[in-house]
């Protein structure tokens, strides 16, 4: 157990440093964090809704940048601490970015969208219109192993918290900017399939935003 | 199966009309929502931390009732929607407020604490001093009897989910206004078991917010 556990972490480590396979998009290289609407955080509180009718226009770089900034960016540069918390500090989410190009994770260190996957999912993540007319599907998804403080029996709901946390930034960064988001949960083996997630790595909800109808 | 739950539910029913009992505080009526920072979303996002130290003063009730609002307020009068969304719409989370002089529910429409207990239980929640040097203690208490529409084995993990949110909104208003938060697990068995909940009522989760040292 101990053994393949330590394999399933070396081969992590060496997926993680190897180039996109072939068919896979490049990095997306995400410019500084747009904030036009720069809302107050009582106006984005009382703005704060769910949009399910979205146009399927993409949306700008900037806004992209911005809405994973503020659901779980780096705050604190110094120490790597983020906009949102998590529980004992294990960061075990990553956001995952469906786009009509591809699937991306967010790399808040780079700054930029690393490919993962060269097909569009968006529309496999619901059965509902939404998810084909959003500008992106978030897909949130824990790393059990990073969860090393927590008892196995409490890593799904210390993620399942944590991805809360996230999806609130991301509902309250759509009210100041004008933009749409639902959040909605899945299909999370048929998505971890689909995603070709390492065996610690399970996706816990989704959320797709998009320019509102 | 059936007539237990209607019994409960009925009883959840006569409770929520009956009056405080003895030795249980008054409700407190809370003032409109204090914005005294009134930061942006940017600015709220990027002092988001987690504080531990608190210098034990109270919060002004403005305040208090500012970051309830902003927590689960109702931002939508006319349908009753929230600052936080909930699975399905179930809103099956209550903040209670475990103050020094005693337990309240935040009752969001009726803009008041209704009272619960009339026992300081902040310190009871964590062994950490951040518990009893609070200005207060919320704890999130799932009703899973009002999660209609989700399967049993998703109760739990949606209000988990749900609570993130809340949770999030929290520390963004204690970031705007210059308050301290910390986010903790505990015994959820014994936090339930001190403020007597029903069968159906599950602590989630514990935040101590307070003015930072």
């Amino acid at each position: 157990m101990a053994c393949l556990a330590i394999f399933f972490t070396v081969v992590a480590g060496l997926l993680s440093t190897l180039e996109a396979p072939a068919g896979v998009p490049s990095a997306i290289r995400l410019p500084a964090p747009g904030w036009e609407g720069n809302a107050t955080l009582q106006k984005a509180l009382q703005e704060r809704k769910t949009v399910r009718e979205f146009t399927g226009e993409p949306l700008a770089k900037e806004k992209l940048s911005g809405l994973l900034w503020a659901g779980f960016g780096i705050n604190r540069p110094d120490t790597g601490h983020r906009t949102a918390p998590s529980a004992m500090n294990s960061q075990e989410l990553d956001v995952y970015v469906a786009l009509p190009e591809g699937v991306f994770v967010y790399d808040p260190k780079a700054g930029e969208l690393r490919p993962v996957l060269g097909q569009d999912v968006r529309g496999k993540t619901t059965g509902a219109a939404f998810g084909t007319n959003s500008a992106a599907v978030l897909l949130f998804v824990a790393d059990f192993s990073k969860q090393t403080k927590a008892r196995p029996e409490s890593k799904e709901l210390y993620a399942t918290f944590d991805a809360g946390c996230i999806v609130q930034n991301i509902y309250l960064y759509c009210a100041s900017e004008k933009l749409g988001a639902v959040v909605y949960d899945l299909d999370r083996k048929a998505a971890g399939e689909a995603l070709k997630l390492l065996p610690d790595q399970h996706v816990i909800m989704a959320q797709a935003v998009g320019v509102p109808k």
